[in-house]
């Protein structure tokens, strides 16, 4: 249960020390105080292009990095979480949106920022949402009206295209990184 | 670079107490006596069902859990590594195999133990292959005499099945947990 910590004394450094721990073999941060090892791993982002009557969900981001820019609704997997059920949540919490999964898209790693995302195909289940509190705006766009000078990712572009090139196919194949993308 | 903290402290505590973080909404582990926050997000688990002329390679494992058991050569994706690099390393690390990456398998999402697994089709790239350290003996198996009663987890069997399934398919898409999965 949550309890309030006493606050940190002033010597206090937490993980801020880079060394290979006994039996491994890559270099973590530990901490010199406690001994803690931050073991560190790349981190997934789920989310989803959601359809509405052939036009697409985008949000416009009230946070940075990107702000202003729009995106499609995606963001962290949380521990003991399904990654469906995580870009539901996403849709839920940054456009008030009820999505119905209709199969993964496409998966991008992209190691420069230790993250690999995981974006599905998706439809609203309703004509219903509204800016999160992460968002300053949401809005469908038709597919000749989609801001792309404003998109906020390069794989937010990678995932619209993907999705256009899968059309009606349902045993398509989850598309990764365009050749050039990064 | 490397060095070597001072031992911890007797009262030394690390990231020990629950609480909801200002400005967040999920409880994390912190510490209380230097106030770092250990966000921990699910981990990715790449690997890959590795062909040999009609035969699969399997790795027995050296370590817990499930020592002894028969499984992929799959581990954890590290900091600022691809996926397809992550389970190529792991190919190496486990079976001391050089492969080459044929295409997306299988997402498995699995919420209990906070883990999503990538698995790729694979094939080695010349017949040698060896026990790594985490091994205690690396082999290949046709179809029928694959240890199916020796697998180390039900993922092992879900990317095996599924494999079989692709069979010569190029544009296959991804499956993911069976209906019955967990």
């Amino acid at each position: 249960m949550a309890s309030t910590p006493t606050a940190p004394g002033p010597s206090a450094r937490g993980p801020s020390v880079t060394l290979i721990p006994e039996g491994d073999n890559r270099e973590r941060q530990v901490c010199p105080d406690c001994g803690f090892i931050n073991y560190e791993n790349p981190k997934i982002v789920v989310g989803s292009v959601v359809l509405w009557q052939d036009r697409f969900l985008l949000c416009r981001r009230a946070i940075n990095p990107r702000l202003g820019f729009w995106t499609l609704p995606a963001g962290y997997l949380e521990l003991n979480e399904g990654t469906a059920e995580g870009a539901q949540r996403e849709a839920w919490e940054e456009a008030q949106a009820r999505i119905t999964i209709d199969g993964l898209l496409a998966i991008y790693s992209i190691p420069g920022i230790s993250q690999v995302q995981l974006i599905y195909r998706a439809h609203l289940t309703g004509p219903e949402f509204a800016a999160g509190p992460e968002s300053q705006e949401v809005a469908l766009f038709g597919w000749d009206e989609i801001p792309w000078g404003e998109l906020a990712f390069p794989s937010v572009k990678w995932a619209l295209d993907h999705f256009r090139e899968a059309g009606a196919t349902q045993d398509f194949a989850a598309r990764s990184n365009p050749i050039d993308g990064l």
